[in-house]
């Protein structure tokens, strides 16, 4: 699946922008090419058409969704209701395996931790950033701009009750304020059984043939009833023919297109392959876990299936990365932006050499990977307690502070939804977060070394396992009424917590603060100020026929329906339910529900299931509804096939495809399997 | 540990030679260089020296020993015995855990998959080789030249009771038969309890400081009787002192310190990454199957630190290959080789341009190596029954060929060893089996993809685990009898056999076949017959000024006992036992064995613990006595520094350092807490 990854915004690796080939582009809406669009696809779109469906939109907390009726029906994909699911789970009962429908509207299910955001105002900032850092070295131009962009937050979420968001495009090209209405009360509508929706598992995830029926449908409440919602989109259940136009309009994740040579292979060389062994592993104790019994395969299912979906993903990576013609081209794309630079004395003075800066400051980025990595992004702390331990020891301290020095994270704009999510009462299962912290801090020992002053510190009498079993069974933080009263507390009542969750998150925090600072300074000040010189001057010389890297913002794309040639041979744009029932083994992952099973014979085997398009998509655009040009329903995208992963690096007009759900089975489903009536008629009226 | 990997000779990754630098260098027995080593060294080695250092150094199936006395005494690692331990052990008691003394000759334990060849012949083949493919295309002369090999073996075990076993030197520019004295009656002497053999465990593992007793004695008998061994070391237990020279007689098990660029990109970018994802999930894997029960943990150690030992290894493999300063060396030796053929025409003709060439061929691996890894060389397919398996399979079918037209595996030089590992008595834990046969079988899914049509034809209907536990409970392979009669009875019954494992391996073998043939003629031909051009010319530029690429092979090289410098800061080459109690924790892996802690206030904190030295070693060389130049033992080796990890490409002289256990420990361990009397009387008789 193309999942969001945890971390959408690693402040160093969000890079900027490329000119714009084919159908390739991911467009914010102040900056869309319409005359372009409609030129190229024959099309008739305006202005009033992107602002409806700028407005059908909706930024969830991990993917994409759309209104479809006008009372806060919101359809995105079974995967991006997986976590509100687990969370309304037990060990005994799992939503994610049986699937879930509301009847009626008081059946319908608070997810917790869930907000649903649909853009209304955006407003360039870029001036007053620039002017407030206009001089500063680049360490201290590095804090005044998160300050400013703290402030300019503030400012605007005084006005009114809208949530205010800066947005940082062509890495420093733009600055922008988006305003959102935001709905913090989504719940569960529908989501049928995972082994439909994601047939064919890990095995078939990124792979094209498919059958999977990746829906989820939630519902945006206000003030206790179903939102009013007037922007939404209507059903195609006829689909798209092959070669129509259509459109995405969703949040792409992250992209780095024009990361420099030099940070295409750090990331190869360093970031990926830290990740994907340490992920093996994990992926390793969870599936073991999973097989000592039931209750465990339950409780660990959502956290296998993100962790499998993303090693898919950064093993496609590496991949990428690993190809020579790639590499070259960017090699060239970097080599022509230096000659323009050349042949420009003034811009050459403004400009510098920031690949040289970059090159250097990767190499302290190499020097602090592994403490940064483990100590403050927490690959040695993995788990909800411990979690919620470091947000609560850290947030009493930056709370602390005025707003405009906070770490971004903790600003008043953030706090809101981090109340949100220490309120949540959803499950915690003692054995998988023993798993999670025992399997983390011995990776830690591992990569730091036992002499590590914090391991020694942590472990010095105990063994992992030991140090993670005393701590999950002592703490108390699995109840969100203790994690409330110790937030409301503030830096006291951290202080004199004895909860042994809270006793480490406070030895650890000091260490985290130093290699944080160490890596903002002499990591993320130097490359954020090299490659906003890049981006300069790739700005001035390609304009706005460019667009910025993803950063889960809104953005809309154009593409048609088509399938791609693989290996000399064509793989259809379409597949049928017929070839379902031959492709199932009646095991796991290539399990059919009984559900389906039940009423096979009244099913159209001709139903169309899936279908592709070469729309520009990436991780984030998950759930995002595929629109054709009157802006009906025509497919609802929730995967790539397997060479859309080189997608975070360039866009292989070739190969790269988006895959997703053909309308047409949605219906035939939601009739004849789930006897979703109500929905049906919701949807259709 | 500097274990020995699994397959130490992989046909295409064993390289060729280097001009030797410093303290650097793997020589054979027939090529030493005697007056450099004095002149270097100040010493007064000899033939009769080098004779006598050969006949008491002994090659293990997995590592080097030496022989320590006259009646067959032999002394090694205990990481060297670990597979015998955990051979003679159950899910209720471990040998490896408990450590293991016979006090009589009567207590001794055959070890039953061990075997002792001692090198007591060399005869250069070399001509005998090239004349045999002289005039043949790459494919044929592939061919040609593994069933040469075969028969000189052949007729050489023929003429009397020895070994014989050709080695490929300089890649091609030597062949030799070497001839050994085997005794196949190995039995366990003594090992430590495992938390003081390897004190640290992984977190310290290649890491120095070290408080390791990393050894374990074993007897090699012949007729039923201790072996008579006239050659063997004396220890002298006050050790060396620092800048004393040393040598080690051993055998390195595989170096590559001479592929082409290209080739190293390719283990960089393609094996070694999915070597360490697949064994990182195996890692995680059992490890969690340890947690489940002390018994799990029990008999799964075993495979776990052989796993997390190679990780290690691998991982800074790959960060070797990451240097771009080391691959900048590589290229000026490639290219320094090239120019120098292309100042002389005739060899130029006759060397042609086999540098493209093995860039043609590793293109066709990219294209392969999925299929050949999972399928051919088993990583779809782990386990002991499954292996045992697919060894009777093939073995009958390979046995039922004339000797030289077998897979050279299966010739009759390598059936006894077969046999012997068919027809021991060794524990097969079934819950063990099935998770590895498990886990490979749902990799090689996710791998080849579930249209592959070996995986569309054992996995159409079954799960992995689900067609696991069918074979696994099914068959009937733990019974080393039901293996020799299989074995026994050859083509016609393992055609009649019903045994679930059989019938899998049988629906295997001709798809194992088919890709092992296309890699064996689109890329080990090939690139054997470009690397034999490469080596003839390295070897006509720099003759014997060069030493060969390590092959498993005994080999001598010298050094001194020193530290080196880390961060600027000097890593002094002794420890003392006094801090082995200081940085106990009580916890594994940093847990001192009860019979230490009985008896510590006899011991002699001064004890000198583990050393260093800069002799140039690799995995293969564990076990081996570092010797002073009176052929006394002087120190066992059984590590490197973390440094010497990149020893698998060149010889950091300033950092690359061998990690051993210094014999004042041995004594006083051996006297103090083991009460090992007898032993010690023999050892100094």
């Amino acid at each position: 699946m193309m999942r969001l990854a945890c971390a959408v915004v690693a402040a160093v690796m969000v890079f900027c922008c490329s000119a714009a080939r084919a159908d390739e582009g991911m467009w914010t809406f102040h900056g869309f090419p319409i005359a372009k669009a409609n030129a190229t696809l024959k099309t008739n779109i305006d202005q009033a058409w992107l602002d409806r469906v700028r407005q059908s939109t909706v930024r969830l907390a991990n993917c994409t969704a759309s209104f479809v009726s006008d009372e806060g029906l919101m359809l995105t994909n079974h995967h991006c209701v997986e976590s509100c699911l687990a969370e309304l789970s037990s060990k005994e009962k799992s939503l994610v395996e049986e699937g879930f429908l509301a009847k009626t509207h008081d059946e319908e299910k608070h997810c917790q931790t869930q907000v649903a955001d649909v853009l209304i105002g955006m407003e360039e900032i870029t001036a007053k950033v620039d002017a407030a850092i206009a001089g500063k070295d680049e360490t201290t131009a590095n804090d005044v701009r998160k300050a400013t962009l703290t402030q300019l937050e503030s400012a605007c979420e005084k006005q009114a009750t809208q949530k205010c968001q800066t947005v940082t495009l062509y890495q420093g090209g733009q600055y922008w304020l988006y305003k959102y209405k935001r709905y913090t009360d989504v719940r569960i509508v529908f989501a049928p059984e995972a082994s439909i929706a994601a047939f064919g598992g890990d095995p078939d995830n990124f792979q094209f043939p498919r059958w999977c029926l990746d829906m989820g449908i939630l519902r945006a409440y206000e003030n206790g009833k179903p939102a009013k919602t007037p922007n939404f989109f209507k059903f195609n259940f006829a689909g798209p023919a092959v070669g129509q136009p259509v459109f995405v309009s969703g949040l792409p994740g992250s992209t780095n297109r024009l990361l420099t040579l030099a940070q295409l292979k750090q990331e190869r060389d360093l970031e990926l392959p830290q990740w994907l062994m340490r992920n093996s592993e994990i992926r390793g104790r969870l599936i073991q876990f999973g097989h000592q019994d039931p209750q465990n395969e339950r409780i660990s299912a959502d956290l296998l299936n993100y962790t499998q979906n993303f090693i898919k993903v950064r093993r496609k990576m590496v991949e990428t990365l690993n190809d020579d013609s790639m590499l070259a081209r960017k090699a060239a794309e970097q080599a022509t932006l230096q000659k323009m630079i050349a042949k420009d004395p003034k811009l050459k003075k403004s400009i510098g050499n920031p690949w040289h800066e970059i090159e250097l400051a990767l190499a302290t980025e190499r020097g602090l990977f592994e403490a940064h990595t483990y100590i403050e992004e927490g690959a040695g702390f993995q788990g909800r307690l411990v979690n919620f331990a470091r947000v609560l020891v850290r947030g009493a301290a930056e709370r602390a502070k005025p707003n405009s020095e906070r770490f971004r994270e903790f600003t008043d704009t953030a706090l809101p939804r981090i109340e949100q999510q220490l309120a949540a009462r959803v499950p915690v299962y003692p054995d998988l977060e023993q798993l999670r912290l025992d399997q983390s801090l011995e990776r830690m020992r591992e990569w730091l070394g036992p002499d590590h002053p914090l391991v020694r510190k942590l472990l010095s009498t105990e063994s992992p396992a030991g140090l993670a079993r005393r701590l999950v069974d002592g703490t108390k933080l699995a109840d969100p009424a203790v994690r409330m009263e110790l937030w409301k507390g503030g830096a006291a009542a951290i202080a004199a917590s004895t909860d042994p969750m809270i006793v480490l998150a406070r030895a650890v925090d000091p260490d985290a603060r130093a290699v944080r600072k160490a890596y903002e300074d002499g990591v993320e000040a130097p490359v954020r100020s090299a490659t906003e010189r890049i981006s300069r001057a790739r700005f001035a010389a390609y304009g706005t026929t460019v667009y910025p890297d993803a950063t889960f913002t809104l953005r809309l794309n154009w593409g048609t329906v088509q399938g791609w040639n693989e290996n000399g041979a064509p793989v259809e744009p379409f597949t049928r339910l017929s070839r379902l029932f031959e492709r199932a083994t009646g095991a796991e992952p290539f399990r059919i529900p009984d559900s389906w099973l039940r009423v096979k014979d009244k099913l159209d085997m001709n139903t169309l299931f899936d279908l592709t398009t070469n729309n520009d998509i990436v991780g984030g655009n998950s759930g995002s509804a595929l629109i054709n040009d009157k802006a009906e329903i025509v497919g609802l995208l929730f995967d790539g096939n397997i060479h859309s992963i080189s997608g975070a690096y360039w866009f292989d007009v070739e190969k790269n495809r988006a895959v997703g759900v053909h309308p047409a089975i949605i219906r035939e489903a939601l009739s004849k399997v789930y006897g979703a009536d109500g929905l049906l008629t919701e949807l259709t009226r």
